[in-house]
């Protein structure tokens, strides 16, 4: 049995969506970050760094979003895109180690500036988010099997275009328009029963990736 | 066969470690940084990112050193630490997505932060990174096997403790006396043949990792 350690419109709903792709059954953990639970003891005994998701397996607990990404696609082999394994595994890397942390970087920017350089800082992140989108982009539009559903890849791309309408201030310096492949990629997702369920499950409206609203979780709070 | 396109002491160090663990055949093409070929079009043409290194391998070529170090893990099972899957894509992921981009910050804080937020940006990353570097201690400490020697994840870590020497300024904030156990494997790193081959490739003096000084490359400059 596999749980998911989550908390709403967190990373972990990227993992969800894998989940739901995946067809293995999972339960859910809240970890509430109202009370900075991801800090907790408890929670750190999952996953030291103290970083939602966690998702606890018949090996272990298992951190890391990408590492769980990658895990599922090896239980369920669907989840990884019909692309060489190589260019899957630099894909995943790229998404992980570079769009992700700036995406971190624009969502708490007071722990890498103080109050005097913090535009400077979220004006340097922008630029690099934005030239990692682009890359994105051209990948997608080159070579559409790389994030088509179910990918994983897929999955973790729209879950950044959600994010950057929502929680990346100060608004209106992202428009899904500059990504006409992505865009394209996010509306298929949203066809799915997979997306479907996150939604009824975190509380988002229809449309999430492509048009997405504050979400009203049923337990927990967003990000 | 294999290509290594390569820097001196670049993060394609890293690859070449695991290159001469595997005891794949591989020949290397060295990047020139002086020019800034990185960014050239035929570079690109590689890695749209732009960045060292690249494997060029039968299935196309594979950018991201993370990405990298797992391909290369599964053509030669030996470089995958003798710990549960998920644990070691749990672990290469956190260095990839965690510690790395916190060095690349360390060496590039232009990209950051203007002149005035600059030693703020430094100072807010090197504890960010010291951060990461004492949840490495803890869980090498815990579980050697994670990062013993052929690991990939061995061999990503000793890189981080030669740059952090080398590159990451000011000059001695970094005291690998702090990291005890991970000091230890470093030194056991430092006995193989693959580093004595890694230290004739690329100019580096013997104690590579736990005594650093400024290579001397035969071809090419140093980051």
């Amino acid at each position: 049995m596999l749980v998911l350690h989550y908390a709403p419109d967190n990373a972990s709903l990227i993992v969800r969506l894998a989940l739901e792709e995946a067809r293995l059954g999972y339960t859910t953990a809240l970890v509430d970050r109202s009370t900075h639970a991801q800090q907790s003891a408890a929670f750190r005994a999952l996953n030291p760094a103290g970083r939602i998701p966690v998702l606890v397996t018949p090996e272990g607990p298992l951190a890391e979003t990408g590492a769980i990404l990658l895990w599922l696609s090896e239980q369920a082999p669907q989840l990884a895109p019909a692309v060489p394994r190589g260019l899957f595994l630099q894909w995943l890397f790229f998404l992980s180690n570079t769009a992700h942390p700036e995406m971190r970087a624009l969502f708490y920017p007071h722990l890498y500036a103080d109050e005097a350089g913090r535009e400077t800082h979220l004006a340097h992140t922008r630029t690099r988010f934005t030239a990692a989108l682009r890359l994105i982009e051209a990948a997608c539009a080159e070579r559409p099997a790389l994030f088509a559903a179910p990918s994983v890849l897929g999955a973790y791309v729209v879950a950044f275009l959600r994010w950057s309408v929502l929680y990346a201030r100060p608004e209106g310096w992202f428009a899904l328009a500059d990504y006409p492949a992505v865009a394209a990629m996010a509306r298929d997702w949203e066809g799915r029963n997979s997306v479907a369920a996150l939604c009824r499950a975190e509380g988002m409206a229809p449309a999430p990736f492509t048009a997405p609203a504050p979400p009203d979780p049923p337990e927990g709070v967003a990000l």
